[in-house]
Order: C-alpha cells, then sequence, then structure tokens
C-alpha cells in the first residue's frame, strides 16, 4: 500500500513532469514560430522569416533611392513596417545619423559673415506624423490630403528628438537653419509656426513655406528654386537633411545631403 | 520488490525526464540568448541584439549614402555584414532591386535608332569580389590595392546571377549595354574582358576601363566624364547600375539610378 502510495505519487509526479515538457516544447514552438530567423521547418517562422527579409528589402530600396514613386507600403509588411517605427530602431536610425552629422558638423569652421547655412525639412524631419500614419496603417493606405491636412491643422506633431538635439547644436555653432518645407503658406503657415515653437524649435532663421508661386512644382523643381534664391543671397549651404529624396535632389544641394529614414510615404 | 523495481524504474524514468526538462530548459536558454531580438534579461542577447541594431543604422547609412568616405566597416559588425553577405540576405536584396529594375526596363520603349544605353559597374555589380573580401573579414581591414589587384588578375570573379540575369535581359531587349569600371585597362584590361567572357558577359556594347588619361581622378569625376563622351555621341543612358554612390553621382547620370547593396567597402 505504501509502495503503491508512493508508486501513485512518483507517477502523478511523472506525468506532470511530462506534461511540464510537454508545456515547454509547446512555449519553444512557439516562440520560436514567433521570431523572425528561426529554423527553417517551422512554417509559421519561414514566412516571417520570409516577409522580414522581402520588407528589409523593400525598406532598404526605398532608403536607397531606388524606388520611383512608390505610392503605398506593401501589405505584407504592414506588421514589419510598424515593428520598425515604433519598436525602436526607426528612432536608433535618426540618432545614428545625427550622430553622423555632428562629427561632420564638428570639422567645420564658419566664416564671421553669418552666411553660413543648413536646410531642414519639417516634416518627419523636425516633427514627427508618425501618429497619424499610426491611423493610416503606417502607410499602407494611399495618400489621403485631406486628412493629413487636418492632422497638421492640429499643431501637435511632436519633435523628433534626435533632430531637435542636431537642430539646437546647429543654432548654438552659429548656423543660419533654414527650415524649407512643402506645406503651403496660406493653410498651414500659422500653425507650422506654432507647432515648431511649442516643440522647442526656437532660433532658426527662417522658415520657408510653398507659395502660390510654387503650384504644381515637384519637390525637387521647389526645394531646388529656393536654394538658388539662398545661395544668390550668398548663402553657404553646408548640409542638407530630409526624410525624402526628393528634399536632396535638384540643384544647388549643398556640400552635405544626409537622408534620414522614412519608409511610410514617398513625396515626389 | 516488485513495488520496490517499479518505483526505482518509475524513479530512473523521473530523473532522466527531469534531465530531459533541464536539457530543454538549457537549449531554450542558449536559443534565446543566440538570437537578435531575444528578451532582455539575457545579457549576451542584449549585446546580440544592440550590436545588430547598431550595424543595422550602420549599413542602412552606408546605403542611403549618408557615410562620406569611410574607410572600414566597424569591427564590431563584422559578424553582422558577415551574416548580410553570406547568409542569403544580400542576395535576396540584388534579386530584389533587379526586379524592381526589371520593372522599369519593361515600361521602355526603345528606338530603332541603336542608341539606347545601358551603364553597368563591374566590380560587385556584374561580377563578384566576396570570396576575396571573406579574406579581408568583409570589410574590417583596411583596403589593400596590391592584394585586390592579385585577386583581379586571377579572373575567378564569379558572376552574381541577378546582375547577370538582368544583364541578358538588357541584351535581349536590344539595349546597348556599356559595362564602366574604374579597373586599369593596361593591367587589368584583358584579365577583364576574359572573366566577363567566362562568367557569361556575353553581347555588351562596350568595356570601358581606366586610361592612364584617367589617373588621379576620383570615380564620379572618371565615370560623368566617360558619361559624357557617350552622351555626346548620341546614347540615351535609361539606366545606371553600381554598388558604389561613386558609380551614380555626378553629371550625365541617366534616367534612372540604381544602388546595389556593398556593406563591405567604399569607392570614393
Amino acid at each position: 500500500m505504501f509502495a503503491m502510495c508512493r508508486s501513485c505519487w512518483v507517477k502523478d509526479a511523472l506525468l506532470a513532469t511530462m506534461r511540464g515538457v510537454r508545456e515547454v516544447v509547446v512555449i519553444v514552438f512557439l516562440a520560436i514560430c514567433s521570431m523572425a530567423n528561426a529554423i527553417k521547418p517551422c512554417p509559421r517562422a519561414t514566412v516571417v522569416r520570409d516577409e522580414v527579409s522581402y520588407c528589409l528589402s523593400w525598406r532598404m530600396s526605398v532608403e536607397a533611392n531606388n524606388m520611383a514613386g512608390w505610392r503605398t507600403v506593401p501589405m505584407q509588411c504592414l506588421p514589419y513596417i510598424q515593428g520598425y517605427m515604433i519598436g525602436g530602431q526607426y528612432d536608433r536610425d535618426m540618432a545614428f545619423i545625427a550622430d553622423q552629422i555632428l562629427s561632420y558638423v564638428k570639422g567645420i569652421v564658419l566664416s564671421d559673415d553669418g552666411m553660413d547655412a543648413w536646410i531642414l525639412d519639417v516634416d518627419d524631419t523636425c516633427i514627427s506624423n508618425l501618429f497619424y500614419y499610426k491611423g493610416k496603417r503606417f502607410g499602407c493606405d494611399p495618400y489621403d490630403p485631406k486628412g493629413f491636412k487636418a492632422w497638421a491643422l492640429k499643431g501637435g506633431c511632436p519633435a523628433i528628438s534626435a533632430v531637435l538635439g542636431l537642430f539646437d547644436k546647429l543654432v548654438e555653432s552659429g548656423f543660419k537653419v533654414i527650415l524649407l518645407t512643402g506645406r503651403d503658406e496660406e493653410t498651414l503657415g500659422q500653425v507650422t509656426v506654432d507647432n515648431l515653437h511649442n516643440q522647442g524649435f526656437i532660433g532658426y532663421e527662417r522658415l520657408i513655406l510653398r507659395r502660390a508661386e510654387h503650384k504644381g512644382q515637384g519637390a525637387i523643381q521647389y526645394k531646388s528654386g529656393i536654394r538658388k534664391q539662398l545661395v544668390e543671397e550668398g548663402y553657404r549651404i553646408w548640409g542638407n537633411v530630409g526624410d525624402q529624396w526628393s528634399d536632396l535632389q535638384g540643384d544647388y544641394k549643398g556640400n552635405r545631403a544626409f537622408k534620414l529614414p522614412n519608409p511610410m510615404y514617398f513625396v515626389p
């Protein structure tokens, strides 16, 4: 009886342990399946890995400017782009590039004529539209001009901290920081001034917005035209920073251009 | 005795199972630790994750042309770049870009004057130096001109299959494919012709190498000058493909430029 009881207890313990093993195995399986670089025989993991790999190729192609005129993020990349934008890598990429820019800035000797200039784009360069794009499935939904205007009119875009830090250093170092945006001056001028101010972008030289005369111009043409005027005024453009290739292409590009990441939308 | 024996057997089984559980736990721990996106409390995993994250930022910055004149891959990124180059992602990135190029090519209507041209770089565009760079710690070691020349003189660079496929399609479609390389004509001309031929690059219009008159020119100046001559001859440059930004910058850039990945070295 005693032996039986002990045997029963041992048997129960053995069964419990076996259940434990099964649970561990199930947990391991699920854990492996949920990870991107998982082992081959797990079909779900293979799908996840292939998707991550594809979407990484896609994002790299966007950032290297191989994709002309793309309209929306591929639907299969929604989880990847969401993970990228809010999981930390986007912030780390921003901080990395800001560090690269600052080490370039350190090597510049400014003249004392006050004409050493630096150009920054506004949307998703100085201030972020990430909250808005969350509601647009991180760019899987097509561009919605009315929706974006309503969002911008709230004046609540938060500062991108790495760029605010860069902005402060540039102003402090004596650069004339010129903010150059494709936003419409008439409808979004005041709210943009207020938004930049409430987010700490204080001390810039000019904020240049799109006026009636620029209507119908693509971003490259519009921004090249403005940069030409600045150069004709005597400014030396040491750097130009934007999240769109169209911020950085064209004429009078400045001494160095820096492409910030943005896999959510493309501005032609 | 029987009860005892059964109890012993059960006890042995229990102990074996417990050992099994322990092994599973150890395997799970090691598996989690070896994965990049692992959970926080594992210190080794945190290091791996931070390194992967840093090296991904670095690689993205290289491909987006934010890093001017970098000399070597950061030592901490050796495992990451090795994994990228030989683990499949590099090949997938190449195939992805080749697909992008081919969908652009499909939309081009060629004229019948035989002047529709396409420019391809040679090293790490048509043919690969990956075997050589394996021995240079994937770019963690500094550029070694003598070592590279000795490698190139062997004429054994394998074709990059995605680009060979693209090349064949371009030739087949009627483009005049012009191979434009910074390799020295005098010392590497014949071996380059032979290497391209033995790897299946057959049917190109011209292979242009660096001659005495181009000595001392940076890649942007040299390649811009050649493109200028081609345009003056009447060629329309529809596309330009290279693994270096210096293949794609400067003047007469062509209608579209495509940056292939190369995180191993930088050509100024």
